[in-house]
């Protein structure tokens, strides 16, 4: 028997209610052999960039094959498309919301379809529950094999969300923004790996992080650099530059939040620190 | 192979704890092929009917045969029994304290037996943790396929809570409640599609719903209908009226809890808009 | 087909990131048919002791061979070791700093060793998510079947942190403190349940529990003893003394954090009340 496609769950739903264990009823009835992951179930009600980037840090880490079945939906039951996305070797089952920002930004996108083939809906399809009468079922049949050209017409006009991109001004600074505040109240910004390496272009020289305009401190190799309190930038785990405060919660600290602009800085420049942005 | 049956579980025990790991762990033991399906850990503590609620959305959808695993126990180590109840095509192992009430007021009851087949138990059986030593080794020695007639002798005394029903009086006003707030704050009532449908009797009068007393707006097809930062009502996801604040939290913005009464009035009467109920 | 081994997972990542998502991408891609159960993720970031707690209470109900990968990784990215450990019939993915303190002290200690083998890891491995680039890949090579040995060298200097433990005075009086406060705020204490054999020797004096200096009540058998909003002390499913109040959060009601001190006396022992601990 070969085994079935993984299938993730990423939605807003959070936990407290049955919604997130009843899709899972309904891709298990249709396909018993599915492997249910979790991505996550805690994005903002309707943060649909929140829920994109998530997805977007898990491509590198799945099977090959993995159906993401996703779900921030603030227009279910509107006319908005439902739609079936392969970007890289990965499917995407969404609300045509801009859900797939980050991903299609980040891979190849092979195929793009509207999901019209109401005979694999669950009926009466609802007004409000979408994830459980289209999504849910859609997964279950493309795990079961079949083929993404059965569920519609591709199209070429899904939506796409601008994703907020790091740039490096005439004198070399480089701007940026904080894109998403982790569970431990660390900043992920926009600004790469690569981003900083134009930067430092070749030598090393001494460079500081500004949040909000304030300095934040240096960048360091691993968090325990920053010293008991401190705060630095690091290299995080999806490449970009993070800003943290050790074993403290930086977010909070500072009553950081998503948008909020950073700035690197060689730190022989003159600087003018109380000028935001 | 066969497919295991699917296990679901709905617990009050939160997740900060390992008191749901350590359940499935007992079942993996058991029947190492079971499919473990989290329908919610976030119940309220002690919340009998709000637990019995989730456990009846999820019924329609999981597969025949499946096990709900239900604790929500605060008779825990006490005289209430563990019992063993099959509903529809589903089994659910739970402690009898009206956990099934809604359930049983919703599909068909084939029996209730009192599980006192004490050597499926886990041994010693802790004061606090049935979850652990009574319910999840039972649930398991059903995936494994002990009939449910081993485990212990039928009864016809479960205890069931009173449902609360939606009722119309004689000059047709509908008179129902809240009975469930979900994470977007979305307000769930016991009035159903049926009741709506009396009510409405072929013609399409404009209906207005009151929460609380206070008007939220007109019934619509979608929630984007009611415009940003609308209110309205809408037939949710499991056939009952449900009343909402377009992209906001309803629940929050009008401090509504469980209980809270909601009727539906035709817009053409006359109304007092300011008293209760 | 034999059985893929269970891999537990346990963290303090939460659960709003993709971040446990990701470690279950990492190791079904790696270990197809390994069964993934969460233990939680909701250990307070940074809370060691208080994740070790959770792992040796699952212990004995998870089956033979279970994986445990376990991250609470304040030193992520620095020198701290990454340990392969076996304890009774299971498997230990840790960091080395005294995750395994509470297993340790509890079961039989197999073997521990210092993970070597990069082979075996993601590459390149990031400053900051070690569950991924590290733990998640060496759990699912030992689900796969790799040998301990093959992971790198036995140590004999893990980190171990102290665990405290109930002692007994020249009186009689047991002097324990509070260990773990859990969902329903009961406090979980030290004090285990031959602590309390010794103090009572044969007779079953009145016994009186005092937290933080203050009278608590009795010890009762099942929680419902203890009447209405009463408060009590019972023996939970650790096998250790916990103090509740019934359907209350006894932990919030007293301000309760683990560390508070706990004092069993017997009732007919004159007491100074007032004097804490």
């Amino acid at each position: 028997m070969e085994t079935s496609p993984v299938i993730t769950l990423l939605t807003d739903f959070g936990q407290q209610d049955a919604f997130v264990g009843i899709m899972k009823g309904v891709m298990l009835r249709l396909c018993p052999s599915a492997r249910l992951v979790d991505l996550s179930h805690e994005t903002e009600p309707f943060d649909i960039l929140g829920g994109s980037f998530l997805l977007r840090s898990a491509m590198p880490y799945v099977p090959a094959g993995t159906i993401h079945l996703a779900v921030v939906d603030p227009g279910v039951g509107g006319p908005r498309r439902p739609i079936l996305a392969q970007i890289d070797d990965q499917f995407f089952v969404v609300p045509d919301n801009g859900l797939l920002s980050y991903p299609m930004s980040a891979g190849r996108i092979h195929t793009v379809r509207h999901v019209t083939a109401e005979q694999y809906f669950l009926h009466p399809v609802s007004a409000t529950f979408h994830g459980r009468d289209i999504f849910a079922p859609i997964a279950a049949h493309l795990a079961l094999g079949i083929l993404p050209e059965q569920f519609g017409p591709e199209i070429h006009d899904a939506i796409r969300l601008p994703v907020p991109l790091a740039r490096q001004d005439s004198d070399g600074t480089v701007h940026g923004q904080v894109i998403r505040i982790d569970h431990f109240g660390n900043c992920i910004t926009n600004i790469t790996r690569r981003d900083l390496d134009a930067f430092m272009s070749g030598e090393r020289p001494p460079i500081e992080a500004l949040l909000n305009g304030q300095p934040v401190g240096p960048l360091v190799e691993f968090f325990e650099e920053a010293g008991a309190g401190g705060e630095a930038g690091i290299i995080g785990s999806t490449g970009c530059l993070e800003l943290f405060a050790l074993r403290g919660n930086l977010a909070r600290r500072r009553s950081v939040h998503p948008g909020a602009p950073v700035r690197l800085e060689r730190r022989d420049r003159q600087r003018s620190p109380n000028i935001s942005g």
